[in-house]
């Protein structure tokens, strides 16, 4: 039996385990969930004879490097800052690893190392990071392959609710950590490229600079800039593209309202606001709005934004009750990103019938034999429950999928490795599609941003 | 003869060396003024006979060290982060000092070593801080003394271009830093109290929420919050005021227009332009606009941030040259603040015949026997030359007085001190007068920001 020890059972192990579970027997595996939480990992394991539930704590060395020596591959689905010990282990006791995590300066820096053992520590290999890395080289090196010269690249992603959950007024409900959409697009300004010339949008400005796009059957989504989105460009070959704009996808209008709260200052995360516990959500609105002892905080804040009595935006608000005098903050000493998250998950968090959805898009601009062409490939994946999500699906399927490829010895390229290379994303793209996550391509006519070569 | 060490002899100490030298015969004082720029220190003294230019490099120990040993009082107007060698040399060998530079926290960490030795180490006695909190806590003190109870305290500086040198647009030119102008109100969120109640702006509402002000005589003024107004609250005694506010005044429309740089991302300091020194001005604002083939950038600008055609704050962006596509910006690996900054020098930077302006405004609003009043301070110090500034002349007298006042052990309390007990500021409020230095006050009407007891 091949040994397969998962640290972490969390939110996205549900379909991994799964998967894993589901291949056990014909592929001779045995996998051992490792957690904190006992029940937990059970829950997602049953009765299977193939797997076994283990109490771990990644803090306790001997009963982690216990665990890890017993294996033949360790997967981490552990916060991406507790995987720097696990993969040290893996590097001492010869495993290969695998995490959905960016590889971090500390997991750079254990290359040689792993190079040195032949081991695969495979990294980004989720959703976002991941499926956009595999199915984005596979379009670029298809491209390349045949003589083209990529000018354009631009790839969006979104974790949103399925259309059948989809019933308030922003489109959008928490599928994943609330905090990190309550701060996203913070801590510098946003920068990307666009006929060769490099851009700059400074997050007040962030939520008001999206772009459009349609999904035949799935309707209008809209993007707004991630803040690198030249991270990749050197890894991905794009050294010389013209246009080059990575995004995050919302329903068309979440983000002009969004910007309501990110220019109020509501999305702040580096201050505590005085007196938080004592605080109802309209006095949280008024705290930036300037004092009147008349005027409502709803016409203060028109007029502050002005915001016109007709604007739809307005209803936006209402659906969350900020201004109700009557609902208590209740948290002590919480800075005004953890309070509008406390207002939002009120409303936003999933029921229990709730299914999320991922959409991905990418569109390629290519030169090839002197014409310009487009390739517009897009993903959207829906949850199942609650349990097996879209995100779980996403995220751990390609986990899984790599997983026993390096197993099988089809991925066998050592070192911190990120899925960008053809011996890993054909086969995981190839299964993938097994499971219903597929792109659908298509050309269309080339664009960019000067369609008259002006 | 009594020896004062002033080390450091940059913009702000004409007036400290002029008041000193003026009383040295009187006084029995003999002045050493070390600085690397040994030619600096001798234009400031010239041929005086009680005074001596030394070369000192103060990251010397031997030679300060020795400088400070051979002084009866030290003044450092050195940069505030030097100022801490200095000051644990004062403790060493037993000598007063004086800055004018905010206490930092290893400055407060000698307040009991400075108790010990019974020196006094005075801090923040320039014009902000220094003037503003003398002439607050004079008349806070003296309402206090009549029994009266402080509702409200606001208090607003600024350093501006004397009337008559005011001839641009902005009606603003650099007399001081102009990097901490670029970059002024960043680093968090502005917080005050209103009638009561925190508020807060956000760096991107900052300069679209400013109050008017007028002082007789030279017209209105504008005031942007500072970003800590609570952070003198206890200090002055004020942990039950109502309305507690600090700001930054400006001329009327200034704001308005910076804000178009804030919201665009051009005073961003944390982040460098690729290849900066190869764009023009028209370059550099384009970075922080969509792309387009044909649209101009000026239309792209009035676009996004939505201003009309007949808008006067065009005006200042057009006298600023911003849009010009033939001057270069020439910096190298420059943040978006250090290219506005340059941008900027090229129309604010004091022609030789130039003069500046500092203003100070304080509202002092408070209860006594049942009844609202209100106090109204202002205070406004004209440049004579570049060299005989208003920033020079307020920063060095009061400090220049303070050390012959600790010198005259007129003022003693020892320890880590800032000048707001009677026993500092009313000798120096007095002595400043006699250069022209003086508050305006009046009564006014108590209004406050709920005037009708809503």
């Amino acid at each position: 039996m091949r040994k397969i020890l998962v640290i972490g059972s969390g939110k996205s192990t549900a379909y991994l385990l799964k998967y894993l579970l589901d291949k056990s027997v014909s592929e001779n595996l045995y996998i051992t969930v490792g957690d904190l939480n006992l029940d937990q990992a059970k829950s997602l394991i049953g009765s299977h004879k193939n797997a076994k539930a283990l109490l771990l704590d990644v803090f306790d060395s001997p009963s982690r490097t216990l665990a890890i020596k017993d294996a033949d591959i360790v997967i981490s689905m552990l916060p991406a800052r507790f995987h720097i010990e696990v993969a040290k282990d893996c590097i001492t006791y010869k495993k290969h690893m695998v995490t959905a995590s960016y590889v971090s300066p500390e997991m750079q820096h254990l290359d040689h190392d792993a190079k040195a053992n032949n081991l695969v520590l495979m990294n980004e290999i989720g959703v976002d990071p991941g499926i956009d890395h595999m199915s984005a080289m596979q379009v670029l090196d298809r491209i390349r392959d045949k003589g083209g010269k990529i000018i354009l690249f631009e790839s969006f992603t979104g974790g949103l609710v399925a259309p059948e959950s989809d019933n308030n007024l922003w489109n959008y409900k928490f599928t994943w950590n609330p905090r990190n959409v309550v701060v996203a697009g913070q801590g510098g300004a946003a920068k990307f490229l666009q006929e060769g010339a490099y851009k700059y949008i400074p997050y007040n400005r962030l939520f008001r600079r999206t772009e459009f796009l349609e999904i035949p059957n799935f309707g209008r989504f809209e993007v707004y800039a991630n803040r690198d989105s030249l991270k990749y460009q050197s890894v991905y070959g794009l050294d010389h593209v013209k246009t080059l704009y990575r995004g995050t996808m919302r329903r068309v209008g979440f983000s002009r309202a969004w910007h309501i709260f990110a220019t109020l200052g509501m999305t702040d995360d580096s201050y505590t606001i005085d007196d938080s516990e004592n605080m109802s959500y309209r006095d949280f609105v008024n705290a930036f709005l300037p004092y009147s002892p008349t005027d409502s905080v709803e016409l203060k804040l028109r007029h502050q934004l002005k915001i016109d009595q007709d604007d739809m935006v307005w209803d936006k608000l209402i659906e969350l009750d900020i201004f109700n005098p009557n609902k208590p903050v209740e948290l002590k000493k919480a800075t005004p990103a953890q309070i509008l998250q406390k207002i939002l998950m009120d409303s936003w968090t999933l029921s229990k019938t709730d299914k999320d959805m991922i959409v991905m898009y990418h569109k390629f601009g290519y030169e090839l034999h002197g014409k310009q062409h487009q390739i517009d490939a897009n993903m959207v994946v829906l949850g199942e429950d609650q349990t097996y999500t879209a995100m779980a699906k996403t995220v751990g399927l390609p986990v899984a999928i790599a997983t026993l490829a390096i197993l099988n010895g089809k991925i066998k390229t050592p070192g911190v490795q990120i899925p960008i290379t053809k011996e890993v994303y054909n086969p995981i793209l190839k299964e993938l599609e097994n499971y219903g996550i597929r792109f659908q391509e298509k050309e269309v006519p080339y664009l960019g941003y000067n369609p008259l070569n002006i």
